[in-house]
C-alpha cells in the first residue's frame, strides 16, 4: 500500500455495475426538497396530536383527569393507558422487532405509562385536536396526580439490593428462568470458554480496568413523526418515519389487537435512524387517537421529546481483565458488564458481550453481564448496538497490554486475530471474516507510519467487529418495454439502499444502474421485508433483488427460446444480449426483447422472497491522531482514517459515507456526547445546542479504506457496512490521548473535564510515587 | 323460469367465493368521501392550469401571441403546439391505446391544435399559474388570429366531394392503402360473406331502412383531471383519472419523446369512464407546463370542456337491408354504415360493423363502411363502442321482418341465432357464446309473457353482442402472517374490479374475499397491465390474480412439504387446509402455515403476468315496456328487464350494476341524449342541465337476468360484463314505440319531437294511402 489516496478500495472482484458509483435514484428529490419525510404528510381532515409527558423521573400515577382537556373546543380525542384494548400482563406476549424480541406489556407501557411514570419524558396521555396549538393547550389541562418516588440512574446503583425498584414484578432472568426477588436486574448471563483463571495464571502480563460510559443518543436529524388513520372499515393506515414498516405493522398489530392484514404502514423518507427508529412511540398513539376522533391524526416530536421520549443507547459499567504471555499471546479475558436498559428491560448487552472479544482468538474467556432497569428512557438500538461500549474497554486494555509487552499494538492484535473457525466467547464459530485483513490494512497504511510531531499529540488505533443480521426480504421486478426495469422493495432507504439494491439487479440483467428504477413501498404492496437495520439491507434485500432479477432473466430466456424455438438451456444473457450458444445468428438485446414481450406472450415480472442464512460480519478499525490542549483538556482531532471490511462495496461512495458517518458518531460518543442528568433525574441538555454532537468544524475529512473480504454467503460477497465503523473510534481516541498526554481514559465521553480530571489524577499519582 | 325475481342468476357452477356478494374493499372510502379522485391530488408548490379552446368549429390558426399572458404576474408557463418536441408528421408513428391504434400526429394535434382548429372546443394553448383565477385570466390574454373556415358536421355531408376538407393530406385508407384524392373519408372497408344479392333473390320478405343517430357523450360524473410533475432528473409523474395508466404512460412517452421507464402514472380513483378516459387530453399538457414551470401543474376540466373537448361516441348514418324466407330464415343482410370520426380519423366503426350481424347466422352478408372526419370532437370509445349504432338498425329491421313474416320476434331471432362455429360477416368464427341462451331467457321470462294493457303502450325487445377484449395483465400476491393476502394490480377500478379480481384469488387459496386486500398501484409498481376497458378487467386481471394465487399455493405446498418432509405432489389445499393425501395426521391451515413462513424459509409472494387468449364475447338483450304520450310524443318507460351472458358472474351485484348502468345509458342514448349543434358548429347544450341524461325520476328499477354460459377460455368461465348491456335498449325502445303508437323510429334520440314527427309522417302517409 505504497500510494496514498484519501479513499481507497482494496477490491476483490470487478463487476460491471456492482462496485461502481452511479448517481442515487432519490438524489434529485432529496436535494430539491421534493422528498416527503415523516412530518410532510397532510391528508384532508388531519388532526394534530400532542403528548403529555411525565415531569418526574419516577412517580406513581395515582389518577389522570382528562375532563377539562376534553371539554376544550377543538379537542377531538384524549387517550391514556386505559385506551389500550387489554392489560397485556401475560409476560409471554412478545413482539419481534427484527433485531430483538421485546415483551409486549413493557413496550405498551413505554408508549403510554400505566400505573407508573418511569422516566422524565415518559408519555402519560395524548390529545388530538384541530390544531397543534389547541392540542398543546389541551395537554396542559390534563391533571395527573403523581406520587413522586426516588429514582435511580445507573446500572451499578440500580443493581444494588436497596435501590428503588422500578417494576413491582420484575425478577431476574437467568438461563431462561425468572427467579428470586423482585429486582432492577432484568437479566443476568455468563459466557465462558476454556478456564479463564488458568489463563490468568499462564499470563505474564495482566491488565484490569473499570470503565463507565454515559447514555448517548443517535441524534438523527429528523424527529419521530407519524400520521395514523383508522378507517371505519377497520383498516388502519400509518405513515411514519421508521426503519421498519413491517416492524411497525407487527408491533401495532400486537399492541392494538388488530390483525396485521388490517394494517398498512407507509414509509415516508427517513431523516436518519441509526437504530432509533425501530421501536414504535407515536404510531400506536396516533392510531388510538384516530380511532377515537374518526379522522387522521398526526404526531410529531420536538427535539426535546426525541431526547427524553425515545430510545438512546445505554450508559454502562464494564470491568475488564485481560492477560497475555510475553510472546504476545492473549490467553485470558474476563469481563463483567452492566448495561442500563432504561426504564424497561432490554439493553443491547447481548450484542455488547458477543462483540467484546470477537476480534480475538482467546482460549480462556468469561463474560458476565447484567441488564439493569434505571429511570431513564428505554434504550434502543444505536449502530452496532452495545458493541461500542465493550470495544472501548477491550481495545484500550489491549493497547495497555501491548505497551506493557513492548509489542506494537497492531502486531499484538494481528498475533491474536480471529479468523474463520475461531470460537467466540458466547459459543459460535466465526465464518470467513476480515479481521486480519483490516488489521493488516491498518498496519500497512501510510497513516499508521506517518510521523506525528509536536507536543501533546498522539496517535491511536483500535478495531471493532459487528455481526450483521439477515432476516427475510422480498422484491419484485417488472420489465418495461424500453428495456428498463422497475424494482419494488420494502426497506426504508436510510443510506442509499435503493441504489445499492437496484445495482445488484442491474448486474444480473446486464443493465445500467440507471435502468433500474427502485421504489420503496408500503406493507400492502410487497412481501414481508425485515427492517433497515443490522447492516442487512444491501445484503439481504440486495440478494432478494438479485433473485428477482434471476427470475426475470429465466423468463426472458424462456421467451427468447419460444420466439426462436430453441432449448432455453442454450441461451445466455451476456453484454446486454440474449444469445443462442448453438446458433450465433440468434441474438436479441435485452431492450429489443423487452419491447416484444407484450406481443410474444405477455409482460414479465420477477419476484423473490428470501431468508438469507449467509450473514457475514464486518470488521472495522480506525487510526486517529489527536492533539490535547494541556490547559483545558480539549481534544482536537488532527486526522482520522477509517477501515472496514465491506465484503463487497456495492456502491463505494455510500460505503465511504457509512464509514465516515459511523466514525463521526463514534467520535461524538468518545469525546462529547452524553445525557447530562441532574439529581432529580432530569436531563438538562436536551437540545442540539446543549447536547454536543460533532459538527464539520470539529472534524477533519475522514479518510476511508474499504477492505473487501468477500462474504461467501452472498452472491456478490456483500457483508453490510452500516454499523461497524462506529465501534472503534472511542477506544482509538483513548489510545491516542494516552500517547498525547500519558493518561489512560476510562470514561466516556472524554470531554475536557474528564481529560483534566484524568491528568490531575495521574499527576497526583505520579507525585505520590516520587 | 316460473318464479319471478327482480334479479335472477341462471348459474352454471357454484364456487365458494366466486359468485357470492361480499362487501367491496373500497366501499368505506367511497361512501365516507375519503377516496381521492382525479382533482383531489394537491402536492406542494402546485400550479393551476387552464386550457384555451377554439371558439370556431373550423379555422386556420394564423398566429398565437402569448406574450401578454406570459407577462401577467403569477403566470409560470404557457404552451402551444410548438412546445411538442417534434413534428410527428411520419404517418407511421402510432400509439397503441389497447382497444385501438391511433396515429401519433393526429393524437398530438387533438391534444393541442397545430395549424388548424378542427372543432369548437379544440385546445389551442395552455397556461400554468399560481392560481386557477390567474390561469383563467392569462388564457383570456392569449391572442389567436383565426381564419374561420366553413365546417361540416355529419358523415354523409362530410363524405361529399365538395365538402370542406379538414386535413390537407388525409387520403382514404382502403385495404391498408391510402390512395386517391384528399378526402374527409379516412377509411373505407367492405366485409362480404356468401352472395348477398342472391340472398335477397331468395328472400320472401325484404326490409330496407335508413337510420341516423346523433353524437352522444359517456357522461361520466367526474371530469378529466391530471396533475403532472416533471422532475429535474427527467422523471415524469402523472396523477390522473384514467382507465389505463399504462396507456397514459405509453401515449405520453411517444408524444413527449420520453422513455416509458421515465414516466410514472398514478391512478386516482375514477368517477366513471365508459371508454371516455382512455385517450389522453390533459396529461401531456400538464407535463409540458410542468417542465416549463419547474413545478407540479394541475389541469381539471369543466363540464363544458368535457362535452366539447373530450371524445363522445359518433353520430352515424346507416342503411340496412335484410331479407328472410317465409319459413323465418334470414338469408341476406346488407349494410352501408358511415360513422363520424370527429376531427381526426378513427371512429369505432370497425367494431360497429363486426357487431352488426354478430347475433345471427346469415349465409349472405355484405357490410360497407366509411369512417369520416367532421368538425366535431374526435370520437372515443363508449361502452361497446360502435355496436349500439348498428344494433339500433339491425334489431329494428329484424323486428319489422318478424312482423311481416308473422313470426314472434324472439322466435325469429332464435331461428337465426349465432352459435359456436357461426361465421361472422368480417370473417372470424364464433367461439362458445350465449346468444341462444340469452334469447331463450327473454322468451321464457315472465316479463315477455306478462299482459301489457292500456292505450299507447307497447313492449319491445332486442339483443346485442359485444366481443370483449383480452390484453396482458399482471398481479402479485403476498401472504401476511395472519393468514390473509395482499394483492397488487394495475387496473383502475371503475365498477368493483378490485373485488372481482380479489375474489378469484380467494377462490384459489380457500380464503374469504375479505381476506384478500387488493390495491391498485401505479405503473412503477406492477408489470404491464392493459387498460380497464373492453370488459376485460375481471376476465384478464382476474385471471392474472388466479395465476398469482396458484403461484402462492404452489409455494405454500412446497413449504409444507419441506416442514413435513414429504413429496409436495401428495399435498392438497382443501377447505382452507393443506393436507397430506398420504398421511391424514399431516395437516395445517392456511393461516397457521402463513404464520410460520418467516421461520421456515422466508415469506411467500406469488406473481403472474398473462396475455390471455380465451376471450369470450357477451350476448345481451332487454325487454322494455313504454307508454307514449300521443300529444307530446314523450316516451315513458314502464318496465325494463335486462339480460346478459356473464359467463360467470364473479360478483353478481356488480354484474347487475353494470347491466343496469348500461341499460340506463342505452335508454338515454335512445330517448334523449344528443349533441345539439347550431349552424356555426357550436354545441348549444354543453351542460348537464341541457344535455338530457336520464335520472332516477325517468326510470323504473331495472330488473336483471344474469345468464351464465361459461367461457371455456377462463378458469372460472368469466366473459366480462361491462359493455354489452348498452347495445339493445335503443332498438328495444324503438320496437316498443312501434307497438305503442305504430311508428317505426329510424333516428336517435327518439325524443318527443322525433316521435311526433314520425307520427305526423305516418298520419300523412296513411291519409294519402286512403
Amino acid at each position: 500500500m505504497a500510494d496514498y489516496e484519501p479513499n481507497m478500495v482494496l477490491a476483490t472482484k470487478a463487476y460491471n455495475v456492482v462496485g461502481t458509483r452511479p448517481i442515487r435514484h432519490d438524489g434529485t428529490d432529496k436535494v430539491t426538497g421534493a422528498a416527503k419525510y415523516g412530518a410532510d404528510f397532510n391528508p384532508a381532515r388531519l388532526l394534530h396530536g400532542k403528548v403529555l409527558r411525565s415531569p418526574h423521573a419516577h412517580a406513581k400515577i395515582k389518577s389522570i383527569d382528562t375532563s377539562v382537556a376534553e371539554a376544550l373546543p377543538g379537542v377531538k380525542a384524549v387517550v391514556t393507558s386505559k385506551d389500550f384494548p387489554l392489560s397485556y400482563d401475560d409476560p409471554e406476549l412478545k413482539v419481534d422487532l427484527g433485531e430483538s424480541v421485546v415483551g409486549l406489556k413493557f413496550l405498551k407501557d413505554n408508549v403510554l405509562a400505566g400505573d407508573k411514570a418511569l422516566y422524565k419524558g415518559h408519555a402519560v396521555a395524548a390529545v388530538a385536536a384541530s390544531s397543534p396549538n389547541v392540542a398543546e393547550e389541551a395537554v396542559s389541562l390534563i391533571k395527573v396526580d403523581y406520587e413522586v418516588l426516588p429514582s435511580v440512574l445507573t446500572a451499578p446503583e440500580a443493581a444494588e439490593p436497596k435501590a428503588p425498584l422500578l417494576h413491582s414484578s420484575l425478577r431476574t432472568e437467568e438461563l431462561g428462568q425468572r427467579n428470586g426477588k423482585v429486582s432492577n436486574v432484568a437479566k443476568r448471563f455468563r459466557h465462558s470458554l476454556g478456564d479463564v483463571e488458568k489463563g490468568f495464571t499462564e499470563s505474564d502480563v495482566v491488565v484490569e480496568r473499570e470503565f463507565n460510559t454515559k447514555t448517548v443518543h443517535q441524534g438523527y436529524i429528523e424527529p419521530q413523526a407519524a400520521v395514523a388513520f383508522w378507517n371505519q372499515d377497520g383498516r388502519l393506515s400509518i405513515w411514519c418515519s421508521t426503519q421498519g414498516t413491517f416492524v411497525v405493522r407487527d408491533t401495532v398489530s400486537e399492541m392494538l389487537k388488530v390483525p396485521v392484514s388490517q394494517i398498512r404502514v407507509v414509509p415516508m423518507e427517513i431523516g436518519g435512524g441509526f437504530g432509533g427508529k425501530i421501536t414504535v412511540y407515536l404510531e400506536p398513539l396516533a392510531a388510538l387517537l384516530s380511532r377515537k376522533a374518526g379522522a387522521p391524526v398526526k404526531l410529531v416530536m420536538s427535539r426535546n421529546e426525541v431526547f427524553e421520549g425515545t430510545g438512546p443507547t445505554p450508559g454502562s459499567y464494564i470491568k475488564l481483565k485481560m492477560g497475555a504471555t510475553k510472546e504476545g499471546k492473549i490467553v485470558a479475558g474476563k469481563a463483567y458488564i452492566a448495561y442500563e436498559a432504561g426504564a424497561f428491560p432490554g439493553s443491547p448487552i447481548d450484542a455488547g458481550a458477543q462483540c467484546l472479544f470477537a476480534c480475538y482468538d482467546i482460549p480462556n474467556m468469561e463474560i458476565e453481564g447484567i441488564d439493569v432497569v434505571v429511570n431513564k428512557p428505554k434504550t434502543a438500538a444505536y449502530r452496532a448496538p452495545g458493541a461500542t461500549n465493550t470495544a472501548f474497554a477491550a481495545e484500550t486494555v489491549i493497547d495497555e497490554l501491548a505497551e506493557k509487552l513492548g509489542i506494537d499494538p497492531v502486531d499484538l492484535r494481528l498475533n491474536n486475530a480471529s479468523k474463520e473457525g475461531t470460537r467466540r466467547a458466547d459459543g459460535p464459530i466465526h465464518r470467513r471474516i476480515g479481521v486480519v485483513e483490516v488489521m493488516e490494512a491498518i498496519r500497512d497504511h501510510p497513516h499508521w507510519k506517518a510521523p506525528l510531531e509536536g507536543p501533546s499529540r498522539g496517535r491511536g488505533m483500535a478495531v471493532g467487529f459487528w455481526f450483521n443480521i439477515g432476516l427475510p426480504s422480498s422484491c419484485t421486478i417488472s420489465v418495461t418495454k424500453d428495456g428498463a426495469v422497475n424494482l419494488v422493495e420494502g426497506n426504508p432507504d436510510i443510506g442509499g439502499t435503493r441504489t445499492s439494491i437496484a445495482m445488484q439487479a442491474a448486474e444480473v440483467l446486464g443493465l445500467r444502474a440507471e435502468d433500474v428504477h427502485p421504489t420503496v413501498v408500503d406493507t400492502d404492496l410487497i412481501g414481508f421485508t425485515g427492517l433497515t437495520a443490522g447492516s442487512r439491507t444491501t445484503f439481504a434485500t440486495g440478494w432478494a433483488a438479485y433473485e428477482a432479477a434471476q427470475d426475470v432473466k429465466r423468463q426472458m430466456i424462456n421467451r427468447a427460446s419460444e420466439i426462436w424455438d430453441v432449448d432455453p438451456e442454450t441461451i445466455e444473457l451476456k453484454d446486454g444480449e440474449f444469445r443462442s450458444v448453438a446458433d450465433p445468428e440468434l441474438k436479441i438485446s435485452f431492450k429489443d426483447l423487452a419491447g416484444r414481450l407484450n406481443d410474444s406472450g405477455g409482460p414479465i415480472m420477477g419476484r423473490a422472497t428470501i431468508d438469507p442464512k449467509g450473514v457475514g460480519g464486518s470488521a472495522s478499525g480506525c487510526i486517529v491522531d489527536v492533539e490535547v490542549d494541556p490547559e483545558t483538556g480539549k481534544v482536537d482531532i488532527l486526522r482520522v482514517t477509517s477501515f472496514q471490511d465491506a465484503g463487497k462495496a456495492v456502491h463505494p461512495s455510500y460505503v465511504e459515507g457509512q464509514m465516515q458517518g459511523g466514525s463521526v458518531q463514534g467520535i461524538g460518543w468518545g469525546l462529547n456526547e452524553e445525557y447530562f442528568y441532574d439529581d432529580a433525574g432530569e436531563m438538562t441538555n436536551g437540545s442540539f445546542l446543549d447536547y454536543r454532537m460533532p459538527t464539520s468544524l470539529d472534524l477533519p475529512m475522514i479518510d476511508t479504506v474499504i477492505i473487501e473480504v468477500a462474504n461467501p454467503g452472498h452472491p456478490y460477497g456483500v457483508r453490510g457496512v452500516g454499523e461497524s465503523s462506529i465501534i472503534s473510534p472511542p477506544a482509538a481516541l483513548a489510545n491516542a490521548i494516552y500517547r498525547a498526554v500519558g493518561v489512560r481514559m476510562n470514561v466516556l465521553p472524554m470531554n475536557p473535564g474528564a481529560v483534566l480530571e484524568a491528568r490531575w489524577g495521574k499527576e497526583a499519582a505520579d507525585s505520590s510515587d516520587k
